[in-house]
């Protein structure tokens, strides 16, 4: 902006200047000019960053509309509760108090059902447990005498305030009275500092945990019942969503490796994106926990029931991050420059991408068991083909050696790899296969962290008591539909 | 406890039984023991509850004195606010409206100073810009006639409230202005459903507006003098103290997989300890984006200015857990239950240590320029050193294969293998060394992403405008003090 300011100054003082005779008024309509068109450069700026910040938020809203349903909730929540002022008889029943009414919907109402259940009741119980406290302590004070009266009350709020904000920091506490106990400092400190006579006292404290109590329960309808967002169903979404997303980069990862050149331009930045879904994978704690914490508060809704494992959750999150980890190991390493020569390559390659395959739709299994929430009659079947499939990538390791330093005998042992363009004499360097071998390596990991998600999936499987699919006929059809990619392979395992 | 009081029901019941003679009495007495029983171990299991409760809140408050300060500055703001309701003086002018003030000291005091001062200034500018709106939209409809004013008033809170709660979504709106925009609603919704004639509403706003900045300023002043916590150095300790526990997790890991057996079973839950470091680095993502949020809103202080980088420290943090995912994955494969030979693991046991001690040491020379502030002169030498470390062990990986197809001309070149008690004709399948070679890769791709780090610090270290040290001295006397495991290593180096 002072650079464009700059350049228009320059400009108008050399036109002055090649002008001469109006040199009285130059200066001034050059300044005139100047304002003007550093005010209409702000303008343009200004209209420019207005422009795209609506642009932003226009496809924030178009890409997620139930965000745009949840204001106009809150929109609504807060018009509604508008009427008490309005309505006469409404007015008179809660007096003036209704304010509260009103500063309860704005603070309570949030985007899911469960945390708005969460503060609801962290509102009502916090004002009326510090009510209740706060009336007995100013009752003790009135009758201690006048001098007394304000030390007791300025001693009962300092150790109170002091207490409650310690029992913050302590993390079981933390996570579900949080703002219950906020509440509970702001309504003792109110109420026994206030100076009222005891049975003016009740009425307020009475009236008050009305409107809160017609506050919330508004909150509640409406946020239950217009296009409720459950915490929950979030929290399952997420979940899943994540499983297909992790099966996707293992997939993809390990398939970038093998046809580097293969792939087309166009397609690029798609599979870009596909190799890239495990870092949702690795940042999704912090959600995590907060949905599971506020999913608590739920009722039953859809197919969840009210003491649904929420807590399993976590678990598999936890399982599926461990499994990332590893995945952003696996990416680092197959970007790395050095790369292992074509033919070793080819010679594990297929072994390589059956067991990224296999694991990934152990994954996709996983995600279809959540998804469905029944029990799988498939997944045994799945883990034990994704270990023979382990099994076979050791085995084709061990077979390694003898394509660097080869030998008749061993060579025998793998006939597909006689019509390698190599000279068969020279010893490969275990250097070059190193990243194969990581590679490899990694994989394995994998397939064992992806056996601490299995577990975790059944665990939750037992816990929210999956039904059983006893349905033969589809199983078998997934195993015929299963991609074979080495008949050798398909064998061995039946 | 049910399970406690049908044990005791039972005995009971039997020595009823037993005695006979008192048959009309037994029954009632055996009541009365029940329930004298139940209530026993009912206040006996609460007491115990509460026992353990209390003694984790004094173990929290224990280890971290901080805490308890801060919960004793809310009590104390607390009680200095409540002065106001006993000093008439002040009673009279800020009337009833005192009540915000309580208020704003509960809402507003946070635990560190970024924290307050975010919710402060928010709470200010959200209360100031909705009340002059509210005002204004307040005069409008009170010119448009009686019939209309409902409408207006209704129409005006639901669309601003709509608007204000998306803008709520808006990732840039929200780190910054959340709370700021829940207090816009509140106070527009309060002052435009209030119905107030206009002129008596501006009294009440300027009170309002006066007792908020009351309840602010008090907070700034107390929690910035008494033992002020700030978030910028919360942040800054938190980033050093992770890269410490990265160092030690790299070195500990390497360590315990080399000297398997040697460790004593006293030190191993404190090896463990120090092994699991990176753990805090993979989780503490949440809490450096809070921090360096708040770190913003902080004035200058002890070593940091106004405008000090703190985004940077986002990225030092994010490429410290680059490398902590590795790490993760390098533990993994260590603890894996393939173990490779003692012979082989010997071969490159030394320079796969001195890899990962050079690696910890430039980690922990980073950490050294973060807290002394200053820019190191032997980083530059520290990096070299540790990539002539990972050259070297891919050399060491080069003659690998001649320990396992003994070949005269290959053994030659390494002639400290000669004394291995293995028989020298015997092949060692590349299966045996895979953790050895997959530990070395990990090695590798754990230093390429430590240079990630270090020019995330170095990035830092210019903007933040650290000194350099110009002090050959103490430049030198660290290069002597450094292990050199290696002198063969040590002259190539030079």
């Amino acid at each position: 902006m002072a650079q464009e300011k700059e350049v228009a100054s320059g400009r108008e003082w050399r036109i002055t200047m090649a002008d001469g005779s109006s040199e009285a008024l130059a200066p001034d309509a050059g300044f005139a000019k100047i304002a003007w068109l550093a005010l209409k450069g702000l303008i343009g700026g200004l209209a420019l960053k207005v422009w795209k910040f609506l642009k932003k938020a226009w496809d924030l809203g178009h890409n997620e509309p139930r965000k745009v349903i949840h204001c106009l909730k809150v929109g609504m929540a807060l018009t509604v509760v508008s009427l008490f002022y309005y309505m006469r008889p409404l007015y008179e029943g809660v007096g003036g108090n209704a304010m509260w009414a009103v500063m309860t919907v704005v603070v309570v109402f949030e985007n899911n059902v469960g945390a708005t259940l969460c503060k609801s009741i962290n509102r009502i119980c916090g004002t009326f447990l510090a009510g209740f406290l706060a009336i007995g302590v100013h009752w003790i004070a009135n009758r201690s005498g006048e001098e007394f009266e304000p030390f007791i009350t300025g001693i009962s709020v300092f150790l109170l305030a002091s207490a409650a904000t310690f029992s913050r920091f302590i993390p079981s506490v933390k996570i579900r009275f949080d703002y219950g106990i906020m509440i509970f400092i702001l309504t003792f400190s109110l109420v026994s500092v206030s100076g009222y006579r005891v049975d003016k006292l009740i009425d307020m404290a009475g009236q008050r945990l009305t409107t809160i109590i017609i506050g919330t329960s508004l909150c509640i309808i409406i946020t239950m019942v217009i296009c409720p967002i459950w915490a929950g169903e979030e929290l399952y979404m997420l979940i899943t969503r994540n499983m297909d997303k992790l099966a996707g980069s293992l997939d993809g990862c390990v398939a970038e490796y093998f046809n580097d050149s293969g792939g087309l331009a166009d397609s690029d930045k798609e599979s870009d994106k596909k190799v890239l879904g495990y870092k949702c994978v690795l940042s999704s704690k912090g959600t995590e926990e907060a949905m599971a914490n506020f999913a608590r508060w739920e009722p039953a809704h859809g197919r969840f029931n009210f003491r649904h494992p929420w807590k399993q959750y976590l678990k598999i999150g936890a399982s599926m991050r461990d499994c990332a980890y590893c995945i952003e190991a696996l990416n680092g390493c197959v970007n790395s420059e050095n790369e292992a020569p074509e033919f070793t390559k080819k010679h594990i390659s297929n072994i390589a991408i059956k067991v990224s395959s296999d694991s990934s739709m152990v994954i996709k299994e996983l995600a279809k068991i959540m998804k469905t929430m029944k029990k799988s009659s498939t997944i045994d079947f799945l883990v034990g083909e994704m270990n023979n499939a382990v099994l076979e990538l050791q085995e084709d390791l061990k077979s390694l050696p003898a394509l660097f330093i080869p030998q008749p005998l061993q060579e025998a042992e793998c006939p597909e790899n006689k019509s390698t363009e190599q000279d068969p004499k020279k010893a490969v360097p275990l250097m070059e296969i190193i990243p194969l071998v990581t590679l490899a390596s990694l994989l394995i990991e994998i397939v064992s962290r992806i056996e601490g998600m299995v577990s975790a999936v059944e665990e939750l499987a037992g816990l929210a008591e999956f039904k059983s699919v006893n349905d033969r006929k589809t199983n078998q059809n997934q195993t015929t539909n299963k991609v074979v990619p080495d008949h050798q392979g398909a064998l061995q395992r039946v």
